[in-house]
């Protein structure tokens, strides 16, 4: 039934592609026009072009970190799962999902055009600013998986892998990098969010929240006494490398952001990025490090996640030393989240609500404290922005970031509530009990992860 | 006595690389003429250097792919087939497989000169030809490693990887790619294949399919009825992995190939080449689920690789909608080629044969249908490619890519027949049964994979 | 205790920074200004962005193949120590480091400004410079890791990583590329190291000898009878990949060491530097073949990194051929290094003296034979450099790269040694026998590294 519905979804799509196709005429589907008004853009795309290959390259990292931390017996599941969200996700992405974040803007709520990249978006220009866009959207996909980890049905995970591709996601980046109400807000220069705290990390990390909630917890993970369990995840090395991935993706996704090559600020980005990293995942450790007496490396590595997040919307607005302060607060901020989501009982299996939902919040509040009036806004030709600690446009700025902080939350967590419950209604969302215990890897996909191994089961 | 013959083949080809190097001048070994004679060099080395470094990445993804997707015992022996094919091939293509490919033109058939860099080849343009084809030579010797997994004595190996860079590879490229013959077939523009679906990928897919004959099924491969039956890889997670890496490296294969970013197509060739892999892998994991209910990730996986194989010939000259097209088709030709090879009684182990060579072939017949003719090729300068689908040129098109279809098949599975043939007759090529059974990395290497685990045998 | 330093440390330095950041003006933080005078920058930021990205990859690639070498139950504590010598050193270099390197000279000896990027600091060339330094400078750190694995307290590694990025490092890196004396030294051109055979491997090598000399040999390595025993690695997959990351990392540290895209003989550096990769592992594993008749995957791998080592100081400044000849040589130097450091009852776990020191030597004196007079300095505006074999001023050079040897060696060694005593009487470098026997993952991190799977104990 919902094979049937996906097929002939997809086939409507491609014959609606085909037709669009014929109707208009490409632009500079070569490129020479463009690059003959600009000669500098030979630079330009190969540096947006390698920046979006190494985003997409984080979809890898993504997978090793979520089945690192997670069970032997769903590591099929989870590499399934982040495939999948990819693969969907691109195709619900060229389908519509573009068109609603870059297409013509219709009341700065929703864009509407470029569908299926036919008709006149066969255009370098077009196909670049897709490109960008798509592994952006995936990144924001994929984030939810760890959240849902270990006990989603892996049917309603592809429903939800179009869902949030094609309206939860577009919708949100169109307000904020579409022309949409929020980049217009009249307080400060408007909502700004250089590489997507909010537009990427907050949506993935609330959509994951509330995919959590309405899930519930995995068996084993609270006690009859009602306090926590550690599961610990499978492999170490795996996670480890995944984080590793990640940050080297993030290279592509903040100083990329700036869609230029002619921006030399890129340096200081790509600076202020590993430095907000580097700060949050010590601060984190050495947390833990008080708390337990352990060296936990489980938190210094979600500690680097959680400051690149922070960072990214920030970090082209800031020097080197307000990264390092951002990042000791994200550090803190996702120690504490763990903690405080434990208490509230909620289950999530790899920290991807403290990592990208809190944090992504903490980024975009970070951006109306220390924006240092150095920088403006290539893409929007705003100009110099400015923070609570530097200038008077300051308190208007920060204005702006709160209300898109309260926005991107309500927002993904109300879609992705929405999404979640009638997907429970419709398909039910939780496996069965006896293949959460068994894992999913069997009953879902006919594949253990590590068949010659032996495994103990937890 | 192979030792001795390695060794002093190397020797030889030193001495004369070094003599060589001392005859002829060096045109422009620091590059100063060649950028002041084009200043905009420089961002097209940027890119080619860029892209060729993702392509060369692309050995992990075929490495770990590989691994993954055989079994424990031998790892080790998987690990070093990857790592020395890359090494031997690249000394063999140095000395002599790239003299082949770019070399001064023999009737159309074969390059004569540039063997070991020497003399003249002392220039940055031509050390710049030679890094991208090497890591593209590399990348077809790889493919077959797969196809003659688990059973492949390692000396045999290593012949293999030097044969088929120094001659197999070069010679196909060279009436591709080197003003060859088949690059000026009276037909359309002549046989294209924009990034290698053919020069690459089928070559090693056919030259794997000999291999695969020639060393016959693993023990246990097919049971005593005939029937086949799965052994499952020993690494589920490391099959993703390599899948992502190889994702990701394609980025380079596929838009580096314009070998210039004054070409601002690259984006159009970046969302080609992943709107295909995700449509392939889409329709691989749904046609997998009709069949047996479950959500298979060895064929997504598998999937994705196929529509990353198909998309490689035509990338430059369709529209993403075609390259969605092209996707569904290389999906069912997965899938199909895998059952096909396993009711022909050929063992396989990873699927490399469905995977490289049938959408190998795919990716050239696809360009004689769906080029759209709004590009053309800036190397050879050809005009406007059209296929079937657009223009009157395109019968001719297709019948070009028809012939060059034909040709690679011949031409790699008969090359690669005759080498196993009689490396068979020479070396041996299939190790004892007794060691298959141990696995290979015990007694070809003296290394286990993975000694602290314990691991089941089967 | 140490904590309680750490943080106040922290604290003051931040202090320091924002305080510093308040006194000077901001040259250039936007960039334009740099833009406009120079436009060529947009693309050699590009470049230097992008290798210096991959660059920063090679930590994954470390993490892998020192975790790959070692045991399972140390994995968890030496990918905390692959993560956190980044994480601090980054603070570190930030901190002082960078300053050491290219602050304002003071007599040859060492940098004395630009801490903490303050100040007029805030500029987008010298945020670049700091970006590439900081990788460079971790990846020296990192590579000590190895030589000190499966034994050091991580409270110890933790100092040890402030250390080395605060202080050894930059110094020796001052001497060298910040204008010191041995860059000035009156033979030939002074002492060169294109890309860092000497001020990062060499540096990394010898330090990681004095630790592991400091340390002594982990239990069981050395049998009652004195002969060496091996003590396998747990992830030959994992080694293996590590060392693809490694050499797909050495794209961006070779040929990026241009420091422009101005200069296309970064097409040379890359074929130079793939080029002696892959004859030092082919040579190192026809070694072992003829000495045990296995194919030694290990000594392949680090094979391969000691030819991209020790053509990291000439790659610039040689052609192929010259590349195969010097990784020959590294093949042997590796593999007698791990058979000398066994005799001297050294206990390396990973080679990385062998790898690292030994062929960070041999590359500082490539330079002095093989340099062909090609090819200059782009950065320091050096003529062309030439060595023995090539012309009347190559005797000149070789005794620059000579004293250069020595001083690495007698630098790096000496710190080191320093270093570790300090720790060892302060907080005591060795952890107790029966953690080592246990594993330090339970006792120093709490959290095993594959709690799921049965692991035998060795």
């Amino acid at each position: 039934m919902l094979r049937r519905i996906l097929f002939l979804g997809f086939l409507a799509m491609l014959l609606l592609a085909m037709v669009a196709g014929a109707w208009a005429a490409a632009p500079d589907p070569t490129g020479a026009a463009t690059l003959k008004a600009d000669p500098g853009k030979a630079v330009d795309y190969v540096w947006v072009l390698v920046c979006g290959f190494l985003v997409m390259f984080m979809q890898a990292g993504f997978a090793c970190v979520e089945s690192g931390f997670c069970r032997a017996k769903n590591v099929t599941n989870l590499m399934t799962k982040n495939l999948l969200d990819f693969v969907v996700g691109s195709l619900a992405f060229w389908a519509v999902g573009f068109g609603i974040i870059m297409g013509t803007d219709w009341g700065g709520l929703i864009g509407s055009s470029k569908f299926f990249l036919a008709g006149d978006s066969y255009d370098v220009e077009t196909y670049l600013s897709f490109f960008w866009q798509l592994v952006f959207a995936a990144t924001a996909a994929t984030i939810v998986s760890g959240a849902v980890a270990e006990r989603l049905k892996f049917k309603a995970y592809l429903v939800y892998s179009a869902v949030i591709c094609l309206f939860i996601y577009p919708v949100y980046a169109h307000w904020v990098w579409g022309s949409g109400w929020l980049s217009k807000l009249p307080f400060g220069l408007g909502h700004l969010d250089f590489a997507g705290s909010g537009v990427v990390h907050a949506v993935g990390g609330f959509v994951g929240l509330a995919g959590a909630i309405v899930l519930g917890p995995r068996y084993g993970k609270f006690g009859k006494d009602g306090k926590p369990r550690a599961i610990p995840g499978h492999s170490i090395s795996l996670a480890a490398l995944g984080t590793f991935i990640l940050w080297f993706g993030w290279f592509g996704f903040n100083p990329g952001s700036t869609f230029s090559a002619h921006q030399l600020r890129i340096s200081v980005i790509a600076v202020n990025t590993t430095m907000c990293a580097a700060s949050a995942s010590l601060t984190a450790l050495l947390l833990v490090l008080g708390k337990t007496g352990k060296y936990d490396l489980g938190m210094a590595l979600n500690g680097a996640l959680a400051g690149l997040v922070a960072v990214t919307a920030p970090c082209a607005w800031i020097s080197s030393w307000a990264a390092v302060v951002i990042g000791i607060v994200a550090g803190f901020l996702v120690v504490g989240g763990v903690y405080f989501l434990e208490a509230l009982k909620i289950d999530d299996p790899v920290g991807a609500v403290s990592v990208h939902g809190f944090n992504g919040v903490w980024g975009l509040l970070a951006v109306g404290i220390f924006a240092d009036g150095t920088y403006g806004n290539y893409a929007t030709k705003a100009p110099f922005v400015e923070g609570l600690l530097f200038g008077g446009a300051g308190a208007g700025q920060f204005m702006a970031q709160l209300i898109g902080a309260v926005v991107v939350i309500a927002w993904a967590f109300g879609c992705g509530l929405i999404l979640f419950k009638v997907l429970d209604a419709v398909l039910g969302v939780r496996v069965d009990p006896h293949e959460e215990l068994q894992g999913l890897d069997i009953v879902e996909h006919g594949t253990p992860g590590y068949p010659e191994f032996y495994i103990t089961r937890s």
